[in-house]
Formats: structure tokens, C-alpha cells, sequence
């Protein structure tokens, strides 16, 4: 089969690998229809952490088909259209059944084979997932592919991101960057209640959208975000920060403009060695810091209803739309945030 | 009058200063009964920070009886036996009014004059009480002079350590220090229903008081602590860590007791540089990091009534009893933990 692969630092290959087998009795193979590129492809991209196998497919976004199935598959059908969390869980151990499927005892990240084991990713023609009974969900009346696309990763990352800023709808609430995590963080905050929810980034695009959305745009090259938040909330800082770059600089913004006993609330892989406020920082705020992964197979089901409703516009974020063979293109696009890029889509 | 003054690192004297007066309409002078030596007197003790004037009277831990009143004070009478928390509060701020007394705008930490402004400390013939009507409690009956300077501080902030770490009584968690601090977290840990406690230190003497207060004890220089906890928790790490030492390796510790999703809680203040774990490993165990000074006026109310019972021997922990002329001994044995000293009171 054809599908994008690493082959180190920066350089992404649309070439031809072995096409996935059933290894396993509770395995699916899956005819890959639209995959995404994710912000976190580029800790990939970028070799941030090494040790990934040369030829390995990229990819943690996926809808498609069920081709083939393992013989201890019972929900799952060929022929059924399927979207996928970035993980596989097997709904059978302590943190799946405490809802923090992302830490599955057996779980795997797509897209992340080393030594030869471990996942190969979406973006590829097929994906073999493994305990695909407890894994996948059949996508349903109402959803398209598009949709199944947001639901298994950055959607329920928004949403995660939001559930752990703790919302109160009569707080101010601040989120930190307007990529696409942002615009699905707006979403879900606003779903939890928000109603004085402040975006802060320094692309007018992104922040216009920000605002299609529902939030209240900060220019943070243009405007001081601390002293615009005080202005809302009785010269105090943010209730809750929702943090979604990764980075230090984010980070710290996040505790400057956040109140004595806020919650800051971080979804994304920050590769600096230190965190940018030091533990005495923290005690003099008082803060709740909330830090990890989005478990998407807890919230993919609840969400399934809000997307149906179709409120939002939710593939406007969808900026860029092409075949898998122009993913190396997409790649480019997309690191560098070329064309006002926030998300691309590959079609297979 | 005399006070244990401070005169830069390690110089505590004992010598004559000022007698307080009433500066604010809403101020109350308290006649000191009984004071104690708190683990963050160290900080000032060992000059972990700079600025405070020498010759400030030192302590935030003290009991008493009100014998002046300002003309605003409505409360309080002259005669009263009163206690008070760590910092004063105004009752009416934001903070104060969601139970952050101890961020209140207006409030001020015992024991920390700078340039001539803030508040003498309570290790001292008389000490001077700010916004005294919201700031200080009467000693109900049944409330000892020594356990009202408990609640004051260390069983308060014992309480808010495991208020943080969301108790589950089903679940297992785990202290890091069995300091004063630490045994009272216990016993809030045990108020909130920990059925499975586990309280590490390397000091036999305090591990045996940890196990009298209901924890079970971890040496952690004769065992593992994670290999113990995951014994008692299908092979987990605990569900919550509270962490009441306030350095860089109990921190470590805690995070690397911790099983994915858990909580830790600190309210110890650490002057290291930087957190004892990295933005990625707060990422891959999903936690959620709790820290900051307590709210003791917040706690202090609700922990009467705890007290009351006489459940637990809280006073045991008050290893050193002398005189306030003597507590330049006092700070030397507490600071170095002679003659397995936890905490040194003080008769004025």
C-alpha cells in the first residue's frame, strides 16, 4: 500500500510499505477514506523525541472502512465507516474504565513503531488497530467524515481541555493559542457554559475565526491579555487559563494572566525541560495545574450529539484539502503555517 | 516588650523592641499566650528570602488574649481568648468570599516586615492583629490554647493539603513527610475517609507517630515506596500524593509515586528553581498538581467541631515545650531536629 512515513527529521515520504495484517484475533483492518495532519504529527516531524522507525507510516487522524476483521471481533463489521481516537484502549482495565482511556494499560499511540513494534498511522491507504471492539466507534447518522475526523483527536481534546479548566459560567476564562486545539477548546468551553471566554494568539485570521466561534479575541501583539482580562473581571486576573500550544512562552502567559486559585488547564506536548513557573510561582498563585493527554474515546461518545446538532461550523477549520500523494506538500503547509493554514486534510 | 527577633541567618535573638500599637480603627492588640516554631520560620530562619527588616518580631503561630481594641471592632472584646490564622484577611475581598482567605487583597503573613511596612510576628509578649473582626476566632470550650495554635496554622493546612487530593475512600494515597505538617495531613487525609494511607519518611521515631495518627508507614531508605503502594493498589501507583516537605526530592518522589491521573497536592514552599518534573512528565502521567498556601481562616471554623471530639492526640506533636526567652534554643533544636524534636512551643 502507498502511505506518508518518516524518514527522519523533516523529511516525510510518500512511498510504498507492506500492507497491515490481522496479527491479532481482536485486530480490524481499516480502509483509510480522510486522514488529518495534527499539531502533534510535528513533535514527529521535528524529531523531538527519537528513537521511531524509518518507514514507519505517520498519522494519529483517520475515518474510513472496516475491510477485514479478527475472529474475536464482535461489534464491528466489514463495511462499517469508523472514526478512531489517537489511541487504542481496551476498555477493560482500570483506566479505561475510569475514563482516561489515553493511559490504557495496552494502549498505543498511532503512528509510533519502534524496533519494529508498536503502531503504524493513518495516513496510509489501510491502518491495522488493534482491540478495535473497544477502539473504534461506528460513525453515525448525521456525522461526516469531516467530523468523525475532529471527533477522534482535536475535538475531544478540545473538550477535555475545557472539562479540566473547570468552567463556571459566570467566571472569565482564557485560552491560549487559536490553532485548531484552540478553536475546538473555544467550542467546548462554551458548551460547558463559558460566557466571558478571551482567545488569545497573534494571527488576525486566527483570531477572527476565534471569534466565529464564540470567544473574545486578544491580539497579544496589539494588547496587554492581563489587562484586558482585568478589565473583565474586576481587575483580577483569568478564572481558569486553557493552554493548548506547548510551548514555555505559552505556558507562561498562562500563569500571568491567571488569577490566585485559577486553573490552568494544558493539552499539549511541551518539550522544554523545565515548566515556566517555578514551584514557588505556583504556591504564591495558588494555582491548579492540569496537565496530559485527551482521553478521545471517553469523550468521542459524548460528543457525538453536539456535532449532530450542527451549531457550529466546525470544518471551517479545514483550511487545506488534498490526496495522500501531496502530503509531503501538506506537510510543509502546515509546519509552517503557510497560506494561513490551521488544518489539513489528505483524502486516500 | 520582648520578642525572638530576627538579626539575619540563623540569628534569632531574644531582646526588647516596640510594644504594638493600634494603628487601624480595626486592629486588636492580643497578648501572646503561647506561640510555636513553624517549618516556614525556617525560610525566614535560614534567609531563603530576602528583605525582611532585622529586628522583626518573628512567628506566625500564636494564641492569645485581646487586650486592646480598635474603635471599629465589632466581634472582639477585650478579654477574649483568641487564635489566628497565618495571615489576616478582610472578609469582604473576592478572595476572602470564595474561601482563599489566605489571598485575601488586603491580607499580610505574620513575622514579615519590610522597610518598615508589614507585621510584626507573633513570638513576642503582644502582637498586633489586623482587620482583627474577620481575621481572628475565638477560642470556643472544649479548644485548648494548645490546639487552637494548631488550627491556626498546621492542622489547617494538614486538612487543606488533603482537601486538594480529593480523598477517595476506595482509593490509596500516600504522604511524603512526617514532619508536624505531615501528621496533620493525616489526620485530614483520615477525616476525609483514607482507608489506605501510606506515610513516608525515614525517621523511625516520626514513622511511628505517622502509624499512631492511622497511616500505614514507609521507610523510604529501607523500602520502595512506589513497590509497597503498588502492593496495596493492583500493581498501580496511589491515586493521590500529598506532599508536605517542600524540596525538589520530595516532590520527585511524590510525582514518581503517582499512578497516571492521580493528583498531587503540595503546600510546601520549595525554593528550587524549577518543578522536579519536566512538562513532559506532568504530559504522560495526566496529573494534576495542586499548591499554594492554605486558607487557614477558611479551615479553621470547620475543624472546631473535629477538634471538639478528641479523636485524635493532635497535641502529641508538641515534642519541645519552653519558655520565649529560651527560643533561640528552640529554633536550634527545631531547625535541626535534635532530640527527634516535630515542634517546639513557646510560653510568654
Amino acid at each position: 500500500m502507498k502511505a506518508l512515513t518518516f524518514h527522519g527529521k523533516e523529511k516525510i515520504v510518500f512511498e510504498s510499505i507492506a500492507d497491515p495484517e490481522i496479527l491479532q484475533p481482536t485486530d480490524v483492518i481499516v480502509k483509510v477514506k480522510l486522514a488529518c495532519i495534527c499539531g502533534s504529527d510535528l513533535h514527529v516531524y521535528y524529531e523531538h523525541e527519537k528513537g521511531l522507525d524509518h518507514g514507519t507510516a505517520m498519522g494519529h487522524e483517520f475515518v474510513g472502512e472496516i475491510v477485514e476483521v479478527g475472529k474475536e471481533v464482535k461489534r464491528l463489521h466489514i463495511g462499517d465507516r469508523v472514526m478512531s481516537p489517537f489511541t487504542t484502549n481496551c476498555g477493560q482495565c482500570f483506566y479505561c474504565k475510569i475514563g482516561l482511556t489515553c493511559r490504557c494499560e495496552k494502549g498505543q499511540l498511532y503512528g509510533w513503531v519502534e524496533n519494529g513494534h508498536g503502531l503504524h498511522g493513518g495516513q496510509a491507504e489501510f491502518v491495522r488497530v488493534p482491540m478495535a471492539d473497544a477502539t473504534l466507534e461506528k460513525i453515525p447518522e448525521g456525522i461526516s467524515l469531516e467530523e468523525g475526523l475532529l471527533l477522534g483527536d482535536i475535538l475531544s481534546t478540545g473538550f477535555f481541555c475545557a472539562h479540566q479548566a473547570e468552567i463556571n459560567p459566570n467566571g472569565v476564562q482564557a485560552i491560549v493559542g487559536c490553532g485548531p486545539v484552540g478553536m475546538m477548546t473555544i467550542v467546548g468551553a462554551k458548551e460547558y457554559g463559558a460566557t466571558k471566554l478571551f482567545a488569545i494568539d497573534s494571527v488576525e485570521e486566527r483570531l477572527k475565526m476565534a471569534e466565529s466561534f464564540g470567544a473574545i479575541p486578544i491580539n497579544f501583539k496589539k494588547q496587554n491579555p492581563l489587562e484586558v482580562i482585568k478589565e473583565h473581571n474586576q481587575g483580577r486576573g483569568a478564572d481558569a487559563v486553557m493552554e493548548v500550544v506547548g510551548n514555555g512562552n505559552a505556558a507562561r502567559l498562562a500563569y500571568d494572566i491567571l488569577r490566585p486559585g485559577g486553573i490552568i488547564s494544558t493539552v499539549g506536548v511541551c518539550n522544554d525541560q523545565h515548566l515556566a513557573f517555578s514551584p514557588v510561582d505556583a504556591y504564591n498563585k495558588n494555582i491548579t495545574y492540569k496537565v496530559g493527554r485527551c482521553p478521545a474515546r471517553h469523550f468521542m461518545d459524548k460528543l457525538i450529539p453536539i456535532v449532530q446538532k450542527k451549531k457550529y461550523d466546525l470544518t471551517s477549520i479545514l483550511t487545506h484539502r488534498m490526496v495522500l500523494s501531496e502530503g509531503t506538500i501538506g506537510y510543509d503547509i502546515f509546519a509552517n503555517k503557510k497560506d494561513n493554514c490551521l488544518k489539513v486534510v489528505l483524502e486516500v
